[in-house]
């Protein structure tokens, strides 16, 4: 068994060390065209902001480890320039000489992963803008970073795109004391999270001195030869002395589209649940794959490193005759910048929307671990699901401390499929530093199934907001007095929880009334008393926080 | 209808909250015979150790505020004395003026938990010997720790008991500056965990300074008038300033056994799978009740925090016509000391053991997060399964950061009933500060499958300590000459991995090999490697670090 295999680092170089474990006496072919295989991508925004020192922690498997240990023929430097499909051959350049020469396989691997997305922007190609995807862009933005600014003066960075590169590039120029400014075309960052979600983020930005522009995009970049000027859509201009653009990525599947192998929409390379792509002989794993969606069962393109590592793996076990079957991916990721973090499982609501599925959702603000304990900080959770058996489709969460423990239990509760009265069971460690009795993912159960039995009706921020006649809704704010004072929903009344009782006679029976208190609780429990006193009542799910957070 | 409820803190107070949530015209009693209703139990340990500064932090619900926004008819102080099941009425003694007077009920909640037990040991009643179960518990030894040595003398306590609570008290005796000396009866601290699980924690109680004397227990303490000294089954003698007795609790019972309502071999008040008695008017829930065992189905006693208020919700629930169902306790459980943390989900390995049921077991050691960003710290992490069908049977871990998510992932994956196949799939949160691309769980997953598909025979230290002929291995260690000389198993030969495909003739054919490295990966692949070469070989579970561990 001969087995070829394009691209070195997280699919290819799991595929590679999978195969020789299951076969000792395959010959494995594994070719890099860049200098290093299995390098560290995702800690390259950390050795460019110098929290990773050393450039070689990022070569988590050297060339000369993976021959020791699994006999892999790995060459560095050499470019696969063509698949012939009919003669089972890959035709290679190598750069070190410029030679080209042809191998032959029995089974081929493409991992060739995913590459910078570049429009044809003016001046995109010219020195000073910069991308972050592999060792070579991380040197030569290190090299950026680390040179000198004139005296006297700080350096400055433009950073295009607020997606997780884009946050992470910002949070490590900050730390390198570069003054940064962030585009971003959409109206958030962090596009895969929901807008109210990610608000408390951008706030966090502003604080640490980052100008953030959002809904706008560049126009051209013009390097003047003393600094990069930026222009934007708005007709605003940036000076910085360099940019880095992180506008997303695209499969490189430009040798799989010229040997025929049939790719997605998204263009990703089209496999089945074997990674085996339309050619038998020829599977396809990581960034460049399509895979599809664990929640819906679609075709989907998401990259992630875990997921690339498990096709990899998954990719070897087949050529070796296994039946290991990849169950699509779910879009578990998290992106940390300046001490907090942001988690996400399953379908944001945006997608939910766009798909036209049925969806209901619950928004909860606790403390990471027991209030009493010192140190607890607020997260908060956004719990997706299905309002007719109350299926988890996603979930989300932002905070500093706990959001991805949170995210990783509802991730495998999705894998899981369970439901949201599963999340009112669940058996969580508890000991006050850790967490709470009542963990926040018990919480997210006890609201969502609360909302599902009808205990509790809730209503969002965007349904106060909606200007026609079905808005007449009398507005219950039941927090204290002092909370009311210091900001409330223009149109509340309010009257706090622990008099509602002895106030029943000025609330209407003839309107809907809206409940809501600091983050939901106390508009739940008035929710409860003023439906058994006969009132018609929904919570505001979040509470005046989610509210405040959605207005931005 | 009228809801009496006996025992005011966590499965008392959740059945109360949750009783007036579906009831605003249920009258219900909340009867506590200490001074404050649902007080954090659990903080008990870091208020007497000076963590947690203020006494009022741990009054989560004050009297006054159950009172104003649940209107419940909390009475502290009031303790019941007697039921009466005939005539549906409880004796109740009010201490504030030692009246004693009745009140019927429709429903009774029995919520009374459980006490510190105390043996029978000479001295136990004495001034200076403490325990540490309620408020008043702690303030006793909240004035203990904070009275004043003699000059230039530092208080000594000694902790009776490694359970939870006595841990917990020995970290907060010393965060007080105490000298502190730990007893504990059996050979391990911690009594839930597999001993080779936290071997590392005693000794890191020994860097701490704490003195531990496992195998002892005490005969007798003696109040010198000066001093506590306290006698030892070894001969042993200790002289302290005062001692805590933390050897476990038993179900505050006594009202439910004087009542005819029938009780489980450890005591719990047996209930149906909506907590109630076997008097369909009378619940129990939290510490006094018997549960089921999640993972068994069998009774048991499990006292734990969460549980108790999920119990007291079901309760409620049931009494107001619901269908809530207790899916049983599967004891999850987390102890933090010295800034490690050590956490478990379903059944040990001792208590599988015990019951007679089949299982494998693996170990792990792998970094929190990707090793290649600063502050990793090393976690292990122990899987119990089924070899039949891999169903995770029970998970522990040990270590700094990341211990409690790792366990929730594995305690949400056992109540859902997966296998360590499922954990190889699992999909969870990935950034370089977070986790790995493969994730410990995955990790334990991919080990684990691995043993079942026979791709990686296992073996144990307990197997290598056999001294039967069967044990005639070859013992092969895989990993550097440096860490060889560093220390290895007594009769074990080196052949670093990377050197073993070129070395094969040094190995026998006639014997098992029996390979290790330092936690298992590299004798993971030797042991593919020299099966696929027609030897017959084992890998050492956790290396030569599990191994370390086991023999302590």
């Amino acid at each position: 068994m001969k087995i070829v295999i394009i691209g070195g680092v997280a699919g290819g170089a799991s595929a590679a060390a999978r195969a020789r474990r299951l076969s000792e006496d395959a010959e494995i072919i594994l070719l890099e065209r860049g200098p290093e295989p299995s390098f560290a991508n995702c800690g390259l925004p950390y050795y460019v902001g110098g929290l990773i020192e050393s450039r070689d922690k990022l070569l988590v498997a050297p060339a000369e480890r993976l021959r020791a240990r699994y006999r892999l023929d790995v060459r560095t430097g050499n470019e696969v320039i063509r698949i012939d499909r009919d003669e089972q051959t890959v035709t290679i350049r190598d750069h070190a000489d410029g030679r080209v020469y042809e191998e032959t396989y029995d089974k081929l691997i493409i991992a060739t992963g995913a590459s910078a997305f570049k429009p044809p922007t003016p001046g995109i190609d010219g020195d000073r803008v910069l991308s972050l995807r592999d060792l070579p862009d991380a040197d030569r933005l290190h090299a950026r970073v680390t040179a000198n600014a004139k005296p006297g003066k700080a350096l400055r960075v433009a950073v295009i795109g607020a997606g997780f590169i884009g946050i992470e590039v910002v949070e490590n120029m900050v730390h390198r004391n570069i003054e940064t400014t962030l585009v971003e075309r959409g109206d958030q960052i962090l596009p895969p999270w929901d807008r109210e979600m990610i608000s408390p983020l951008i706030e966090l930005l502003h604080q640490r001195g980052v100008q953030v522009r959002l809904n706008d995009s560049v126009t051209s970049f013009e390097d003047t030869g003393e600094e990069l000027v930026v222009h934007l859509q708005s007709g605003e201009t940036l000076r910085a002395d360099f940019a880095v653009v992180a506008i997303g990525v695209r499969p490189e599947n430009s040798l799989a589209i010229a040997a025929g192998l049939k790719c997605g929409k998204g263009g990703g390379i089209q496999t089945n649940e074997h990674m085996q792509t339309n050619d038998p002989n020829v599977y396809a794993v990581g960034d460049v794959a399509e895979v599809r969606d664990a929640v819906t069962g679609e075709p989907t393109q998401i990259p992630l490193a875990g997921p690339a590592n498990r096709q990899g793996r998954i990719a070897a076990d087949h050529i070796f005759g296994r039946d290991s079957i990849y169950r699509g991916t779910q879009g578990t990721a998290i992106v940390g910048v300046f001490g907090h973090a942001a988690a996400m499982t399953g379908h944001s609501e945006k997608v939910l929307v766009r798909s036209g599925r049925a969806y209901e959702k619950i928004y909860i603000h606790p403390a990471d671990h027991a209030g009493y304990y010192p140190g607890a900080t607020a997260m908060s959770l956004k719990l997706l699901f299905d309002p007719s058996d109350g299926k988890i489709l996603g979930a989300q969460a932002v905070g500093i401390n706990g959001v991805d423990k949170r995210i990783d239990v509802i991730a495998v509760a999705i894998q899981a499929r369970m439901t949201v009265y599963d999340l009112e069971e669940v058996e969580l460690c508890y000991a006050p530093q850790y967490g709470s009795a009542k963990d926040p993912i018990n919480m997210a159960g006890f609201v969502a199934s609360s909302v599902l039995r009808g205990d509790q009706p809730v209503m969002h921020s965007h349904d106060l907001n909606m200007p026609s006649d079905s808005n007449d809704r009398f507005i219950l704010d039941v927090r204290t007095p002092t909370e009311f004072d210091a900001g409330h929903i223009a149109a509340a009344t309010n009257v706090p929880l622990d008099e509602l009782r002895d106030r029943l006679d000025e609330l209407p029976r003839d309107r809907v009334i809206a409940a809501y208190c600091k983050v939901g609780q106390r508009g739940y429990m008035a929710t409860r008393l003023l439906a058994q006193k006969g009132f018609e009542v929904e919570n505001l799910s979040g509470g005046f926080t989610t509210y405040e957070r959605a207005k931005h």
